[in-house]
């Protein structure tokens, strides 16, 4: 069967997505973008591939979630609003026009959540496997970009959310057996795996970073190695408390049924919660914000005076380290 | 061998080409970008992909500057200067710092050429073969984008440079014998191959097209095909002079040699010129500032009363129709 024009696929399937005037409906080459007096843009780009960021039976309505939200993360973390985006899709060799409305409604309904709008793209044959990248534009009051290297020694350290449910997730979908390992709950377990394959970008918390955070970044490397990045890019030390770390019900579960799962809930990636480095006299303050934004935050710790460095210390206060199998003391 | 770790080849490669003051030397998420008083921002997204945009064996030198190379050709269809990039890099499996270093030499180079840098990016594994997208930010003063739905009935219809030397030089390495078949100089087949393997985007222009231009696009698909694109989103018909075609000599030598090369010019793509649509009156304008930038352009036909056809016309003014092996007189 004769596959549509690229042109007819724009038309049929990308068009719907370009609102804003800017866009041209996408029958221009380029799109554009304002910036109000005052204003600046904060841009970001980040792709995810088949095999890698998403498994190849995964619906394709996700995927293109997933594709978009890990970019809008970085904003949320910027305190930036977002303001429009680019796609460039990789196709494989084997897509079906199902598929692709899948992809689209996927971004239809992320549209909508996030009050964002598509301003260009392209579509290129795939070597191998569906590759999503996508571009992100926000805007900031000029010079206001929340920066993940503006932690300052005093500042408090919290993070969104729960960590380590997406690494649980991502385990249970490679390693099935170990839901019955962990005699965790089918709920549980649907639960981790359902944080893998979509993330929660914390744009209601874009308020509350951009009024209070000293230091800010979104976590999807790990929590200690982007809190690593943290300290090392504001130059100070971090101290974070491990019994502190917020961690899900069913997270808890798994990390209950086998101790060596906190270690890979610390350090597993994926979580798109933010890390934000607040000021003691703001502490009050983003914590009432983020409640009337209806997200939780989590005191975990403390920046400190220090070289780039991240210090964990267990309930006693007693500085540990991961290793694989765990936590190590001192 | 262990290889470095994402953070250590950013601070190797990429933090030299991150040169302006918003990418923050590539330590923080994002980039900001401000745009001017009476500016916007216009934005446009292109990858490039081994096996399809280019050879494995290709040089990443000039790999990467044609990935840059191809979406700053859009930005001077659009009459809008470079201010900056972003790169999202999927490595195979089989690279090493020796290719990536000629990569990031190439886009030093290039950003030194056309006054442009590094905002930001990311690298992640591909499944298969290198793949480049790259997102490209130009400025230019609001409401000026020149649109490809901008032809009007009356303009002069202009080239820049020639065409189809891209698409006979992709034939040539695709098939190295054409070279003998068409008893072609090794310095034309050279000359053809190297079209094919690193666009000029035609960024000397910008000036005329942002003070002349009625309809603007690069020319990436195929003059004729490109053409047609300009003649719909206008809602206008255009009529193209097949001998004003602007040839190099390379390309009228493969030509005299074989007459279906002349289709392959006009419809094979990958050309990067500008495709104006100028109305009369700002012709001779045009054409001095195109020539006080050194780029040469040429008429080919005219914009004319119609519904989104092109009519191609022969020396007579007969229309013709293109085959797969030629053309074909009504």
């Amino acid at each position: 069967m004769a596959r549509p024009s690229e042109d007819d696929l724009i038309a049929r399937y990308f068009r719907p997505l370009a609102t804003s005037a800017g866009a041209f409906q996408l029958k221009d080459d380029c799109a554009t973008l304002k910036a109000a007096p005052g204003e600046e843009l904060v841009l970001k780009t980040d792709a995810v591939a088949e095999g890698i960021h998403f498994f190849a039976d995964d619906n394709w309505h996700h995927v293109a979630q997933k594709a978009l939200r890990v970019n809008l993360s970085d904003l949320a973390a910027k305190g930036a609003t977002p303001a429009g985006y680019l796609l460039s899709l990789a196709l494989p060799e084997q897509w079906s026009e199902a598929q692709l409305a899948e992809f689209t409604a996927g971004l239809a309904e992320d549209q909508t959540t996030f009050n964002v709008s598509l301003l260009g793209g392209d579509t290129i044959r795939s070597p191998k496997g569906l590759v999503i990248t996508i571009t992100v534009i926000g805007r900031v009051i000029e010079g206001r970009m929340a920066r993940r290297g503006g932690a300052q020694a005093g500042d408090r350290l919290y993070v969104s959310g729960t960590i380590g449910d997406s690494a649980l997730g991502l385990m249970l979908r490679l390693t099935p057996d170990e839901t019955q390992t962990h005699l965790i709950s089918s709920e549980n377990a649907a639960f981790l795996i359902d944080r893998y394959l979509l993330p929660r970008p914390r744009v209601g918390l874009i308020p509350a970073v951009s009024a209070c955070a000293h230091g800010a970044m979104d976590v999807s490397d790990g929590l200690i190695l982007d809190a690593t990045r943290m300290a090392r890019a504001s130059g100070v030390g971090i101290e974070i408390d491990i019994a502190a770390v917020p961690l899900s019900a069913a997270a808890r579960a798994i990390v209950a049924a086998d101790p060596s799962n906190l270690p890979r809930a610390l350090t597993g990636g994926d979580d798109y919660e933010l890390l934000l480095s607040i000021p003691a006299a703001a502490a009050a303050r983003f914590e009432a914000m983020a409640k009337n934004a209806g997200i939780p935050v989590t005191p975990i710790g403390r920046v400190v005076a220090g070289d780039g460095t991240v210090q964990l210390l267990d309930a006693d206060g007693h500085e540990v380290t991961v290793t694989g199998g765990g936590f190590q003391h001192f």
